[in-house]
């Protein structure tokens, strides 16, 4: 059985960032990092990691729905496989570092482990598309490989009016056949994930990384205010105004997520009619409400709603809640949790301290995944808890211990398999 | 010297709404009314008030900036005029009697006073402009009559890109010609203006006229929030939210606004990035704020922008705001009031009651004939005070005493006056 490497191998942890950096060059936009799903920057990005696949050992072939894949090759071509990875595809305007530390970091723990004796395959897999940015409709690619990859996809369409499916043949793929991208629990023991935290928590709490317990139950709701467009000339007294209600609920929503431990956010708002002069008539905003769980979520919202409806009642306004997204929380495989746990004691991040536990808040690849295997992620510090954002930053010594971490996490769940 | 008739024409008022039903039928849209400057409907609405105009016994013409005047014939061809009117151009989804009322109105006193013996030559005008729909820049008729025409306003774009000088072109007017427009002090005693209120003040006090004591002073500004866009994982206490500032900034105008008597809407808003998951890192939104004087209007910017102020500190945003748009208040002459209260009190409207007085929240014509004449104003009942709507609506006897009023204040200004 392979030794976990520990102690910083600083030459790959630099060589991670280098190629963060040459991913980063292959952008949709002049100035600033976009790479969405089956571009021909997704093409340039499953390019260079299967030639690092390559080069760790891998057999490497695209997925049926552009998921860049690679295998340990001839070790246990039968057996069912660990899999490490993450996203390669970003938000407009995005960092180097989130979902791709991931892909990088998977690809140097195969290639530390290519001699390695495993009691199973070990897989890496670069998803397509995770953020959603172009077609509006999240971890496609990693809901392929899970099986829950919905044939009505094919017609989505991108902000050019660019069908999915046919955003796919040119990509090189058949869109009728994206479900064989589908993986089956047979196939995956683990699904294990590194991801920068994307939250100053680990900063704050000076520890390079972190084991993820769940990812959060999160809802998306369009709130639309109704009241009166009327002329600015209208009294005080005989005023509708939706816009108004709309800041209300806007404060009321800050103020009750966060006495509830929840995370709220309005993103979006519009008015009708939109006039300088005009009252609106019509204020519609977005909430993206999370929480560690579905149930504390429910809890957060229902407080809400009884404030909305009293401004709602107070102002004159009608009230009308639509639910666009809802998804539970994902609670990591406590196995997988122990197995991160005793990778970061190994790396000794802040000598005999318990490894820090902490929940996400945004989502991953993982919640996808969590349909056909058990999932466990590990955090990475990142600068200021910046992230989707061109100052995204990690530590390089930081990526050296995630590096240790992974494979020994691999190692731990060696040492522990009993085949079924 | 004539008498007015007092005791209400229907049939004079009844014309009036029959001729409002006919100029709504012009409209720019299938579904509701526009009628904008310079446009088709423009001409239709110009050709029938020079029809009625003609009717009533004026000589009518259009002058250089599609404005549609008419004067007495032959009556004083070398006497100052007074003169009466309002405008034709309308708002989106209008409704029928804002600005229309009073140049119909305008055109019955004059048929009434055809044969009267006047000391001043009497004119109606119809003011192409006043919305300022087309260009985005309001009283465009008003300000040509006024001498205020500025010629770059040749260069003004409406929605489709046309410019105003080859919308003028094509509706049959040279636009290096606009200046002719212009009207001299000594060519004007004064202008006389009939308007629905847009407001409940007259319903609400059970009155069918009211005197306008002045146009309230306006101004606009662009109130813009800078804050951080970042990841809706980012905990409450790194955030800094451009919406919940802005939300707050909506709520703290409201309340100091109504706490001093002004107007004050927030009819624009929008933030960036405008995505559902990240946290809004710009909020701009429109102010519309008026006073009956510029002084009150100042007094109460000066309480806003403190309050504005201390929220950017305390949520560590940056603040900028910027003015768009700037008015005093244009305070009616105060023989002209007097002479639209003796004729409301000639109406008997309310038996021995002193005749109400108002202010004007909206802005009229009479802000821009102000540069070169007294202004005075009626405002008549409109019911709930709505405006800019389709459901606008006068009553007949109403306007029947509106015709009444504005007859008797000519008749008292005729008595009056003394050449100078």
């Amino acid at each position: 059985m392979a030794e976990p490497r520990i102690g910083g191998d600083m030459t790959a942890a630099e060589r991670v960032l280098d190629r963060a950096d040459e991913l980063a060059s292959h952008s949709d936009l002049p100035d600033g990092i976009e790479r969405v799903y089956l571009s021909p920057q997704h093409r340039a990005a499953n390019d260079l990691a299967a030639r690092w696949m390559r080069e760790a050992g891998l057999v490497a072939w695209e997925d049926a729905a552009g998921n860049q894949c690679g295998r340990r090759a001839g070790a246990g071509d039968q057996l069912p496989a660990v899999l490490l990875g993450s996203h390669l595809d970003t938000v407009p305007g995005a960092g180097r570092y989130d979902g791709i530390l991931g892909v990088l970091v998977a690809i140097e723990v195969a290639a530390r482990l290519r001699d390695a004796e495993l009691p199973f395959a070990l897989e890496v897999v670069a998803f397509g598309d995770e953020e959603g940015t172009r077609f509006g409709t999240t971890l496609l690619g990693s809901r392929a490989l899970a099986g829950t990859w919905q044939p009505e996809w094919g017609g989505l369409t991108d902000a050019d009016g660019i069908r999915l499916a046919d955003a796919a043949t040119a990509f090189g793929l058949d869109p009728a056949r994206f479900g064989d991208a589908a993986r089956t629990p047979e196939e995956l023991l683990a699904y294990l994930e590194v991801h920068i935290e994307q939250g100053p928590r680990l900063e704050d709490a000076d520890r390079a990384l972190g084991v993820v317990t769940a990812i959060a139950a999160a809802e998306r709701r369009v709130i639309t205010y109704t009241g009166e467009s009327r002329h600015c000339a209208t009294p005080w007294d005989l005023r509708h105004d939706a816009l108004l209600g709309a800041s209300e609920a806007i404060l009321a929503i800050e103020r009750v997520a966060r006495a509830h431990g929840s995370y709220a956010t309005v993103g979006r708002i519009h008015v009708e009619p939109d006039a300088v002069n005009v009252i609106p008539g019509v204020a519609a905003f977005s909430l993206d409400l999370r929480d560690e769980t579905a149930t504390g979520r429910d809890s957060t919202w229902e407080r809400i709603l009884h404030e909305l409806e009293a401004i709602a009642v107070q102002r004159g306004l009608d009230l009308d809640v639509s639910s666009t997204h809802l998804a539970p929380e994902v609670v990591c495989a406590p196995e997988l949790r122990a197995a991160f746990a005793s990778g970061i004691a190994a790396t000794n991040d802040r000598g005999s301290d318990e490894p820090m536990e902490l929940f996400s808040v945004a989502g991953h690849d993982a919640m996808a995944v969590a349909a056909v295997a058990p999932v466990g992620m590990l955090f990475v510090r990142c600068r200021g808890g910046i992230s989707h954002h061109a100052d995204e930053s990690v530590r390089a010594d930081d990526v050296a211990l995630a590096i240790d971490a992974l494979e020994a996490a691999v190692l731990q769940l060696a040492a522990e398999y009993q085949p079924s």
